[in-house]
């Protein structure tokens, strides 16, 4: 099936009724939102908005909403001029990230945009980045980002993967990906390309991403050596570090966790190891029986990230493949070499989140929040899924929405998306739909369940809606408004349904919710309570109510 | 969109490599189940089936394979003769009722049905049925279906719901929904018509089907009074109920616990009362200031229901209809009166269940379980969803799939699916499914959570498939085999890909799960264990290594 490229129709007929309004917020910053237009004298709506600036022409990039602030600063110099913009790195090799200047109490303009987004304190934001609960992935690099934050004490967050591969896929659809996955929802992307013209995808991908992008390094660095894992070098892969950051990836999934004495911990497994990043570097420390070189360097990986500000993702490359290998010993002994190294980062001034699995049946997906709070000290949780079986291949969005909305409630900051198409081919633009919506759907419930202030807001402007059968609201205010209306035509497909009082479950004749506005109609005409007005006056109106109202 | 009828090719097709066997179980029971075979010399793995019987011409119904069995216990009379078989009754207003033969003891051969079909002993069974923990719906009139059952110390299972309405849909249609749904994995399925033909609808409904059906009994009601809830009568009621008890469904909600009192608790509700039966009594309720017919006649229900064994789904008709309403004063004053006609039932030897919410944030969902336990002494809890989030209209699949799975763990024994059209239309063929299919992996994930002994062999199957890359093998062990094959085909349509070791996530350079059958593998050549060919063997062979293997 040939690629059919997105156009602004896609864009424009996403959400009805909604638009992009600009909140000021501290240090002149102005925070988008999407504004959902209401009927019935109901308020306007505002809700998080990831979908960036429109893309006027993906040649020239986004604005970039960060460069006054980055050399504002006076800590960065210019290596060289890029292709759309000049280079940074960190002057004289100082730690130029927020988590260093959060530690010096200052507030930077990042801070300050996040903290109006999520409407919550400045000093609050900067107080959970210095004490690493929390961490704003943002590159120096890639100034055209709109800052979010990823920590539990904030809302659950999503990513979403894409990339090509040896297989299929082209840039500009991957560019498509990237504005298909935030216009749904996602928080951050990763560019998990593996296949051909890496570098120039990636380069695409971050000129025109408002949202952190994510990588893996180690897959380019594979590349590099024909695929080979036994001929990686620690040169090949720092080269590859340096590279990325200086495109302005925002954080770098690394597997310095697998070591070489962890590896026979999986040999028995029942599904042995499943990342790709993971076994990559097992087979590196098997071919050499010498320790990862991730691990062994990573004090220089250290001092490369903190030159860009290029977050951790510590990844877990021993995470579980199927039920039967959750929480084993492979796992568990990774995550405490994760709580070391998470230690050393922050030593370095270098932000960390941790990676987390995987498939985990539900009575286990406790124990792992629990050992990655402990063990990696608060530091924020990242996890793919996890899936609550393994039985469902074609449906893994949905085996996942329920280990993922269960662990962001217990406290991880971040969500890794799966779709319908994990473990079976690659996911095509309404896969990667698919994938954030219930993803959203997840964080979303995760959200209501800690108590987030602005959580239920949307839950009860959409229930009252519903209520007051004001459906054009209820589909505006849906998750997937186009899909929710097209839902409701196939049914009653005729335009008066949308304003009537009914609905295709009951039928015209009866209707299960028009019941409570009637006792409240009954109050209000006899001037008492609806409390009152059932309990004490309706006995003796009860047979003028029969004669008036039936 | 005109209805197209389901065919042989649909049910042929559904499963491949799945046969229908029958297993021998104690008292000369024949139980079945789904076997799927397998390649690579592993033992093919049996599976729950829901499916029944292949129907062969549905104006003659199925086999009654429980004549026999209720004829020999000698406690019914025939009424009359019916259109296909003949009509009974409990001979002299005896208890008829599967929890009236536990107490005395007696394993009845439904219950040795079920001891094979769960792999559990017949007596714990029977004990569990005594003590009210567990019910089998298995009205008399219904000697058609393969005995199944309800309770938290067995595998959970899933309710899916039909039925025409005023708005669509023909008697033919809801047959094939029926067949449908339980094809896909419904264990049980309520009829909701409202429309016309409800009575002719229900009686091929029944005729064939081979699990339990449920109804609404009060939705009859309505429509014989032209859909006016203040013109409702309790013989109206009762003679709706003995109607269809005659026909043979399996269990009756009743929302007898919609007390006058209560609906003025719901006045304030953001979403008011949103369950059907419980506005139409709540309507009566008010319009006549009397306490609710269902609830002052509910002795008499009692006695109309064990002359049949027809099992009391007792309704929770002030289920909160968004997260604001969660766990309010209404829904938990209802619960309390549940509780209270439970234990009425109980002494009428009449089983029941009880139904639950509806729209339940995370952190609330435990207590719903709780207090269910507690108030309702143990008796099964059958909950619909709960939706974790309002949010996502068209999507309440996911939502609610999501509060289910957890619930389910909590200890709920029947989960009522929802499908994506829920408060938009009417669910078609795909709605259906998607539902069945999403709450096949709620029920699943609880079963594994509990440690049912029968659940993770299957999981354990499908990812031994995976990981040996016998990808025919992991498809006919999906739940939706041919869904998986298809997302499959999308990305590596060429036959020979259904043989290749590599799939389309890392291509063909690389593959992830190679290196752990590479470990094994030099282990073996080794001839020590994979730790020892780790940990002392690869430092000296690591060069060789290096050579044979790159």
């Amino acid at each position: 099936m040939a690629y059919v490229p997105l156009t602004d129709a896609d864009f424009d007929s996403a959400f009805p009724n909604s638009r992009r309004v600009y909140v000021d917020g501290d240090l002149g910053v102005r925070v988008p939102m999407r504004e959902i237009a209401l009927s019935g004298g109901e308020p306007p709506l505002r809700v998080y908005d990831t979908s960036g600036p429109r893309i006027a022409d993906p040649q020239a990039g986004l604005p970039a909403l960060r460069a006054d602030w980055i050399a504002a600063r006076g800590d960065v110099d210019v290596v060289r001029q890029g292709a759309l913009r000049p280079i940074l790195r960190a002057r004289r090799d100082a730690a130029v990230t927020q988590l260093t200047y959060a530690r010096r109490g200052e507030i930077t303009p990042e801070m300050a945009f996040i903290a109006t987004r999520e409407g919550l304190p400045a000093d609050f934001v900067r107080s959970e980045i210095a004490r690493g609960r929390a961490i704003i992935p943002a590159n120096i690099n890639h100034p055209e980002i709109e800052p979010m934050i990823i920590g539990r004490n904030f809302l659950v967050k999503i990513n979403a993967n894409i990339g090509n591969s040896a297989i299929g896929s082209s840039i500009g659809e991957e560019v498509d990906k990237l504005r298909w996955a935030t216009l749904w929802g996602a928080d951050t992307v990763m560019d998990l390309s593996t296949g051909k013209d890496i570098h120039m995808t990636r380069e695409w991908i971050l000129r025109n991403s408002a949202v952190p992008i994510g990588t893996v390094p180690i897959y380019q660095a594979l590349e590099k050596v024909g695929g080979r894992p036994e001929e990686l070098t620690w040169e090949i892969y720092r080269d590859t570090l340096i590279e990325q950051a200086e495109q302005g990836v925002d954080y770098f999934t690394v597997h310095a966790g697998v070591l070489l004495r962890y590896v026979p911990m999986t040999a028995r497994r029942l599904t042995g190891i499943v990342s790709r990043g993971g076994s990559i570097l097992a087979k590196w420390c098997l071919a050499h029986h010498q320790e990862n070189f991730t691990y062994t360097h990573f004090r220089e990986i250290c001092e490369i990230m903190r030159a860009y500000d290029v977050s951790f993702s510590l990844g877990d490359g021993l995470r579980p493949g199927s039920i039967a290998d959750a929480n084993d010993e492979a796992q568990l002994a990774e995550l405490r070499t994760q709580g070391e190294l998470t230690q050393i980062a922050w030593d370095y001034g270098v932000q960390v989140m941790n990676e987390g699995p995987g498939h985990v049946p539900m009575h286990l997906i406790r124990e792992n929040m629990d050992k990655q709070l402990e063990w990696c000290q608060e530091a924020p949780f990242y996890t793919l899924g996890p899936l609550t079986t393994d039985i469902a291949p074609g449906y893994d969005h949905i085996t996942s929405a329920i280990g993922a909305a269960m662990i962001g409630w217990y406290g991880t900051a971040m969500l890794c998306y799966v779709t319908p198409k994990e473990h079976l081919g690659l996911p095509n633009r309404e896969d990667v739909k698919a994938g954030v919506i219930a993803y959203k759907i997840a964080a979303h419930a995760a959200d209501l369940a800690k108590g987030h202030p602005r959580a239920q807001v949307w839950d009860d402007a959409l229930s009252k809606a519903r209520f007051e059968f004001r459906w054009e609201d209820q589909f505006n205010l849906a998750l997937d408004p186009v899909t929710a209306r097209a839902f409701h035509d196939e049914t009653l497909p005729a335009g008066g349904a949308k304003l009537a009082h009914f609905c295709s479950m009951c039928g015209p004749k009866f209707c299960s919710m028009e019941i409570t506005q009637q006792i409240r109609d009954f109050a209000s005409e006899q001037g008492v309570s609806v409390e009152k007005a059932v309990e004490t006056g309706l006995a003796e109106k009860a047979a003028e109510y029969r004669t008036t109202r039936s």
